[in-house]
């Protein structure tokens, strides 16, 4: 431990890095922020070489990717990182209490859009090779580092990044991404299943004009009334998606992963008060981990149509949109879902409306402990966890998606460790992200110990 | 016909203060075009005192308003000419392909916000009086002028209003106004039935936050799941109205205007065409016409909530809002009727959702026509319309509302003659608002003829 203690002494440069990190508005989705993107890029760049990494920022068709390694050694595990620098919109910025893009520590935490999601995390394992390579002159085991600029947009360019990276790099022995946030506070984690998404957005059009509600209201179709009737449709009354078939292949839990479940604490009233909600509401039949992690979701992220400021405006709306997404579970296929929604939003669109449907990306979930290969590996992960987080980890699967973690296994033939560092309310995707710091501090040790130990933890 | 001969030779002069007049944008539901507001009341002020009468530009709780009058020779009857100022929002400037306050005049008519709803058709009133009276040196009748500010927002503070007036006028004969379009083209139309509205806007709001849709997605109300559904509800697969109540004092036609109805020249192609609708749609049992001026609607004007920009967001979003009104007919209570409305949206509301539901404006239908005085009415204004347009007019109901008609009734005790000067395409409360020259022209006309003939159009 004495040299995890190090580490920790260290501390205040890893916290000047990371709001360096998250001072940068690299939001993906939108192309205003291209000038930061390329900027984000090279600040990630420079923290590999500084952990004495040969680095390269390397184009894609989108935004970026940053590839380093410390070159090969024949005989030793291969080790891939895998993160993002890019992070979610923070356009709703009069929700922030503190501002997003100016890093604000306060009572723990360090505050900002991307804190937790993912730059905080991925820092972690960056100021821990650098602490390693500073102490040792070099690392003690084969690694490459892959940090993508495009996960909150479905990372499109990845499948191909992989492939050149497959070539390139010698085989990998396990991937360890940090992406997640812990099941519950104080219980490092190791999530063993993600869930899967497939987004999608459409509009509806019921007149080329916008017209008079009083003179010709109630004669031809309101684009609101359509589109509320239609997405009415998407669930019934007991909150079960209405799609045809969006259930067929859903599995029951394994009955160890139900012994972990019931094991987890989880207080639904602490829970219901982070978000606000006065209730939980969510399929019948089903508990709320259940439905967060065990069970496919429909859910709606936008709704637009007619007017939108102050004071009344008294017309019939000829256009409205929505943008939408469904979280999946093992064995479900997006393709397959996304046909079925597709037909189901194309199909039951009013006869007064046209619909112009894009489909958006889709990923499927992702799951490891099916086999007693892969249990052993996730026991080896909470043997990491216990002593870098000097608590008893506990094994959850988890709501989000990476989509990546397919390509990595099928591109790269690499299963991946999520050992994620966030905490469940960091607030990722909403405003006043932030990061705990005792996270980060501990983080780094634990990315640290996956590094001397790999040996250990490597698969057969 | 020498006189208004001499009328149309001043054209051009009315034609120069049309365009002023559309270049003012006095919006009167958004306060920044506050100072707009005060300049238009002022320019109408202007108006009158160019027609010789004694005007005053009236503060009131809100916007002011223009009183003006020729002073009172008993003996004579007592018209009164109402209309607004004020205009709807043309916040939708994009699909405008003129601008909506650079008044452009192009194929026979003048484009621009507020053209023909309702300073074009105020404006020929204005102009007929100062012709009358640049030819006379005075006008044959008494005449006070009411132009308000606050039509489009409705006309909190009239009542109060027309109650000043009350005590400082001697009582009117009849009240004139031109603030609707007519049936179809080249038919000028008396219109003897309005409906009345009550608007309404909500929001729900089902958390405190907004979170990840993944993290935390199915556990908790999704507030766009939440509208759709409700709002959903208000309307059945056969477009009727399912608030409970809704249509039970709706009355059916008489037997008079059932008639008139059959004979009024309509080409639903032409009028979907116009629209750009691909179909016609409605509640089932009914024509067009039939719905939209013998049946209520319920109709949604503005629907949000959630991500609004390019790209994706997962996350579920907490407040979403809806804006609507209902179009009632004659013997429908606006108080009643937004009673159910509330208690219908308040009382649907999804468990894990809270409603804040704010009432807007709301007024009665209007009809007149149910006894053989007010047949005749119809009958002499109908006179005044084929001289001045020199074609056949027709009657019909309007669906669009006026609802200060009610209290002119109720607070004056005169009756409303409502000699709409706008074309059916005009576009008003839509984007390229336009008022044909030519009916501006005609109006001008028409209402001089109302002056020198009012004699035989007051009721007894």
């Amino acid at each position: 431990m004495s040299s995890l203690a190090a580490f920790d002494q260290l501390f205040p440069r890893h916290l000047r890095l990371l709001q360096d990190f998250v001072a940068l508005p690299s939001v993906s989705t939108d192309p205003a922020f291209q000038p930061d993107i390329e900027k984000t890029a090279e600040f990630v760049a420079g923290l590999c070489r500084s952990a004495g990494l040969t680095t390269e920022v390397r184009p894609t068709a989108g935004h970026p990717a940053v590839i380093a390694h410390n070159g090969y050694r024949e005989g030793l595990p291969h080790l891939l990182i895998y993160g993002h620098y890019d992070v979610q919109p923070a356009e709703d910025a009069p929700s922030w209490k503190y501002p997003p893009f100016s890093p604000t520590v306060d009572d723990g935490y360090l505050y900002g859009r991307g804190s937790s999601d993912n730059k905080g995390q991925i820092l972690a394992h960056l100021c821990a090779l650098r602490c390693l390579y500073e102490r040792d002159g070099g690392l003690p085991i084969n690694v490459t580092v892959l940090v993508e600029g495009e996960e909150e947009i479905g990372s499109p360019n990845l499948p191909q990044l992989l492939k050149e990276l497959s070539g390139e790099r010698p085989p990998f022995t396990i991937a360890v991404v940090s992406d997640t946030s812990t099941a519950v506070k104080g219980r490092p984690t190791v999530q063993y299943s993600l869930r899967g998404i497939v987004t999608a957005e459409f509009s509806l059009t019921t007149a080329r004009r916008e017209v008079h509600s009083g003179i010709f209201g109630g004669t031809t179709e309101n684009a609101i009334r359509a589109i509320t009737h239609l997405l009415a449709k998407a669930h019934d009354e007991d909150y079960k998606v209405a799609i045809p078939g969006f259930y067929d292949k859903v599995q029951e839990p394994m009955d160890w992963e139900q012994a972990e479940l019931e094991s987890i604490p989880f207080d639904e009233d602490s829970y219901l008060d982070w978000i606000g909600a006065t209730t939980a509401a969510g399929e019948s039949g089903f508990s709320t981990n259940q439905r967060r992690w065990f069970r496919p979701t429909l859910e709606f992220h936008g709704i637009g149509g007619g007017y939108q400021d102050e004071g009344s405006k008294t017309s019939v709306p000829p256009h409205a949109f929505a943008k939408l997404s469904a979280r999946l579970v093992p064995d479900q296929d997006p393709e397959e879902i996304a046909d079925m929604m597709e037909r189901f939003f194309t199909g039951n669109c009013p006869p007064g409306a046209t619909i112009d449907y894009r489909r958006g990306h889709a990923g499927p979930a992702y799951l490891i402990g099916r086999t007693d290969e892969e249990r052993a590996l996730l026991e080896t992960a909470k043997s990491v966890l216990r002593e870098a987080f000097e608590a008893e980890p506990i094994l959850a699967r988890h709501g989000g998606a990476i989509p990546i973690l397919t390509p990595f296994e099928q591109i790269l033939g690499v299963k991946t460790l999520l050992m994620g560092l966030g905490l469940p309310d960091d607030g990722v995707h909403s405003y006043d992200e932030r990061f705990s710091l005792e996270q980060f501090r501990k983080g780094i040790r634990m990315s640290a110990l996956v590094v001397e130990r790999l040996k250990t933890l490597a698969p057969a």
